[in-house]
C-alpha cells in the first residue's frame, strides 16, 4: 500500500513540474474551445444537406442558392480548422510525457480527431460531424480527468 | 451667453483629456478605410447580381461561372467583415463617452451599420449595400465633426 | 392579465423571427469563447506583473527577461483582441433589437466591456483585468438569460 | 498633329481595356489605405523617440515602460507591413503595361517605396517615416493621375 | 585581366555590405516557398478542370460538387496570393539595387510574376499556371545565382 | 518468400488509396516549408544571443536595443509557430494510418518536434535550434522515403 501512495505521489511530482515548464505562457487551456468550432462545424453540415439547387434557370434564385452555399462551404472549413488547431494546441501544448501513463492512447486519440476534422472539410457528412463532437467529448473527459476536475459536457446548442 | 460659452468649452476639454488616454497606441483614425471596403462590397454585389448561370451542362462554362462566384462571393464577404471591423474601432477606441453628449444617437448607429455589413454578407443585395454606404457617410461625418473638421465625402469609383 | 399575456407572447414572436433571419450561418454563440481569452489576459498580466528586470548588465539575464517580457506582452494584446472580437461578435451578430426591452443596458455594457480590453492593453493592470472579467461574466448571464438557460459561471482556471 | 491624337488615342484605348480584365475583381483602388497605415508608422516613430527608460530597477517603471515600448514597436512593424502590402496591391493588380508610358519610373517608384517600409520596420528613425510619406504621396498623385482625377493629399493627423 | 577580377571583386563585395544591411532580420530566403504554393495552384487548377456538374437536379450530387469546387477554389486562390507574396519578399527585401547590375529585367520579371499569380486566380487556365511555374522557375536561378550557388531545380509532385 | 512479396505488395496498395482519400486538396507536400521556418528560428536566436543592452541610460540606444531585440523575438516567435504549423499538416493530412507499419516512431517524432518549436519560443536557446533541424531533417528523410525518393537534405543558409 505504502508502494502505491509513493507511486501515485511520484505520479503527480512530475506534473506539477512540468506545469512549471509549460509553454504556453498563459496556461489557460478550456477545451470549450474546440468544441464551440465542432459544434459550428455540425450545424454548417446540417444547413448544407437542407440546401436545394433551384429548380429552373432564374440568375437570382442561383445566386442566393450559390452565395449562401459558398458561405456555408467558408464557415465549415474555417471551423474545422480551428476545431483542429485547438486540438493540437491541447496536444502539442498541455499533454506532457508524464500524461502518457494515465492516457496511453492519447496520441492516436489526437491523430483520428485531427483526421476527423480533415474529413469534415472533404465532405458534407453529419455522420462524420457527430464522429468528430464524439471525439471533442472524449478530449474533453481526459483533459478535466487530468486536471483532477469532473467538468460536465454541455454545448452551446 | 457666457454660460454656453463655458458649456462649449467644457465640451471640448474632457474631448482633449480623453485623447491623451486613448488607447489606439497610434491615434490615428480615418473612416475612410470602412469607406473603401464598404465601396468594394457594393461593387462585388452588382457583379454578383450580373453573373447569369451557363444554360446547358458544359463543364467548362460552369467552372468558369462557379470560379467567378466562388471568389466574389468570399470578396463580399471579406470586405463586408473588413468595413465591420473598421466601424467598430471607431466605436471602441475612438468615441468617448464624451462624445455620447454631442452624438446621442452613437450606439445605434454603430449597431445598427454593423448589421448592415452582415446583412451585405447574408444576402446579395444592392440596396442593402447602399444603406450600408449610406451609414459609412453618417459616420464619416460624425467622424470629422468631432474633430472640428468638416472633410467632403468622396469615393474612389 | 390577457394583455400580459399577449405582450409576452409578442416579445417570444420576434425573437423566434429573428433567429431565421440570423446572420451568423451557424448559428453557434458561447460567450465562453470570451471568457477563455479573458482569463488569458488575466493570467499574462499577473505573470508580467511578476517580473522583475535583472539586477546587473549581463547580457543573458537580460535577454531572457526581454525575451518573457516580449512574449507575455503580445499573448496578452493578443488575447485582449480576441477577447473584444467574442464580445463584439455577440453584441453585433446575436442579440437582436427586441433584445433591447429585457437588456435595456446592452450597448453601454458592451461598450465599456470593449473599452476594458484596450485598457488591459494599454496597461498592466490587474484590476482592470479584474473588471473584464467581471464584464464577461456580466454578458454571461444576460446571453443564457436571453436563451432561457442559466448555466452557471466556470472558469478554467 | 493627327499623328500625336491618334497616338494619345491609343494610349487610353488599351488601359480601358486593360480595366476590363482587371483582376482585383471589386475593381475598388484607393492610395488612401497606404496612407493610413504610413499615418500611422509615422506616430508610432515619434511615440517610440519620446520613450525614456526609467532611472532605476525599479519593476514596474520598467514594466509600463517595457509594455509601451513592445506594443508600439509592434504597431509600428504591423502598419509598415500593411503599407507595403497596400502599395504592392496597386503595383501588382491596378499598374498595367500601358500605364508605362505614361509612368517610366513606375517600378523603381514602388521598389523604393517597398524598400522604406522595410526601412521603418528596421529603425526607429523619424526620416524614414517622413521618406515614407513623401513616396506615399508620390504614388497618390501617379494612381489619381491615371484615373484623370486630380484629388489632393489630405492626411488624418 | 586584372581589371576583370577587380570588377568581379567589386561586384561581390556590395552584395555583401547588403546582407549586412538586410532588413528581413532572419536573412533565411528561399525560392521553395513561393515554388510549393505555384505547385498547389497547378494541382487545383487541374483538378478544377477535372470536375463535372451533375446531370440532374439531384440536391446531394449539387451539394457534392458544390463543396468540391468551392474549396478547390479557395485553395487555389489562397495558393496563388501566398506564391506573390513569397515572390514579393524576395522583390523587395532580398534583391538589392546592387543587383540591378547583374539582373536588368529584375522588376519586369517580379511584375509578371505578380500578374500571372493575379491571372491564376481570376482563371482556371491551366497554360497561365504552367507560366507562373516557369516565372517560378526563372526567379529560382536568378536567386541562386546571386548566391554563389547553382541549386538545381526540383518540384514536390 | 511469396509472403513477403504479399505483404509489400499490401503495404503499398492501402497507402495508394489513401492518396486517394487525400483531405489536402491539393496533394502537394514538401517538407522544405518546415525547413525553412527552422532555419529562421534558428538565425534569430543567434541573432538575439549576440545583442547586448547599453551601458548606460541613453533612451536612443535602448531604443535601437528594444526596438531590434522586440522585432527578433517576435519573428522568432512567429517562425517556430509557423514551423509546428507545417510539421502538423504532415502529421494529420499527409501520413496515414498505413505508414505506422513503416514508421513506428511516427506520433513520438511529431510530438517531440511540435514540442521543440515550443521550447524555442519560450527559451533564446541556439542547442534547443538545433534540435529542432535535427527533428525536422528526420521528418524530411521520413517523408521522402515514404514518396520512394531520396532527396537530399539541403538548406538555405
Amino acid at each position: 500500500m505504502l508502494r502505491l501512495a509513493i507511486s501515485s505521489l511520484l505520479k503527480r511530482l512530475p506534473a506539477q513540474k512540468a506545469l512549471a515548464h509549460c509553454d504556453g505562457p498563459c496556461g489557460v487551456y478550456d477545451p470549450a474551445s474546440a468544441r464551440i468550432s465542432a459544434e459550428a462545424v455540425l450545424s454548417m453540415t446540417k444547413k448544407l444537406l437542407a440546401l436545394t439547387p433551384p429548380e429552373g434557370k432564374d440568375s437570382s434564385e442561383w445566386a442566393t442558392y450559390n452565395n449562401t452555399f459558398s458561405r456555408f462551404v467558408a464557415v465549415k472549413e474555417e471551423q474545422a480548422q480551428e476545431t483542429k488547431k485547438e486540438l493540437l494546441i491541447l496536444w502539442t501544448d498541455y499533454f506532457k510525457p508524464e500524461h502518457l501513463a494515465s492516457f496511453p492512447d492519447l496520441h492516436d486519440t489526437f491523430w483520428k480527431a485531427a483526421k476527423l476534422c480533415s474529413a469534415c472539410k472533404v465532405n458534407i457528412d453529419q455522420s462524420k460531424t457527430e464522429e468528430l463532437m464524439a471525439a471533442v467529448e472524449k478530449v474533453h473527459h481526459m483533459f478535466w480527468k487530468s486536471k483532477g476536475r469532473s467538468d460536465s459536457w454541455t454545448t452551446a446548442s
